[in-house]
């Protein structure tokens, strides 16, 4: 005999799958809604039936939106000869949060990464390199690339092959690709950073 | 301009009111769904709105069922004359799983903490009261209450009111009350266990 009714068996099972929540605090999300007397379970619900309706990938940058062309890309007010690379939604959203970018972005869908299986095929490289080279025959004479993935081993395999996928263009000067500076992040304490991060901040340095 | 669509931004919303989920971990929740091809976002979906409109209290302990009265309080099978009162459904749950208890339960719904701001009047102890009284009266000449409230400050008080509720019971030896062991629990390291523990563990120490 089941202690739980399967209802609720299901949500917890559900709340299980998302990533970072074991089974435990899945429970303990599950037994809040039961707790919770405004219909707090209903609400998430439909959001999320709502949310899998109506989104989308922007066909330009793939980015998550609710219109074929999300307005990042469609904006006038946009730097369009700069492509900032990520590899998650989530990524546009830090940029666009801390506003410190006004170019376009190209979200890849990950890293290559032979550890996890993922191959360049599973990636958006194929849409990256037509959308770039249309890009530059149409209205933009010379494009720079951010490549701002993540400051892993994979991150920085990903920018070497995105380097590598563009070389052509690179030579003729049509295309530069370029990096996130990798260093000391404000804040941080000499004392208890990295060795790989103190050699990046090494070599990166700059005049003052 | 909001980065992300509004239906993205309700999920995140509704994600973030949940115990122990903050604005990011929200975010990754969300973006989980985005990501996930299997229409994921809706089975949950559904499954939340489908436990919101199956799951009720059972009128009799309070747990969480499908029923009005819930498979463990209508079992011939278990003990009808031993209440397990627990502050939550899944301390049910927990008691369940490990097997180690063959009688009834009652959720009080809490604990009380004036430091939360939660008094007697809100938990289920009319309840409690006439539940217990009515077994005595109908069924059952004695009855024995376990406490198994959590071993805090709040659950201490808690056992107390509970003890004073039924004096009069007590007396006439109708009713019985005890509280859960405590103590050092399996696989401790004696060096690291809090000094409260240790006097609890002195204090109930028994003969082998």
């Amino acid at each position: 005999m089941s202690v739980l009714p399967k209802s609720v068996e299901n949500v917890i099972n559900e709340f299980s799958k998302l990533p970072g929540v074991g089974p435990k605090s899945a429970a303990r999300m599950t037994y809040h809604f039961l707790r919770s007397p405004n219909k707090d379970a209903t609400r998430l619900g439909e959001a999320l039936m709502d949310m899998d309706s109506k989104t989308k990938f922007c066909n330009s940058c793939f980015n998550v939106t609710d219109k074929d062309i999300c307005d990042i890309c469609s904006s006038p007010s946009r730097d369009h000869s700069t492509i900032c690379i990520v590899e998650e939604p989530l990524d546009v959203v830090a940029f666009e949060n801390s506003a410190v970018f006004n170019g376009l972005y190209f979200v890849l869908g990950g890293v290559i990464s032979p550890a996890e299986g993922v191959t360049a095929s599973e990636l958006r490289f194929d849409e990256l390199g037509k959308r770039v080279i249309s890009t530059i025959n149409e209205s933009v004479k010379k494009i720079e690339l951010i490549v701002a993935t993540n400051p892993s081993l994979e991150g920085e395999a990903t920018a070497s092959y995105i380097q590598d996928m563009f070389s052509k263009y690179i030579k003729e000067g049509k295309i530069h690709v370029s990096r996130l500076a990798m260093g000391l992040p404000t804040g941080a304490d000499l004392e208890y950073a990295d060795r790989l991060t103190l050699k990046k901040a090494l070599e990166g340095r700059r005049d003052i």
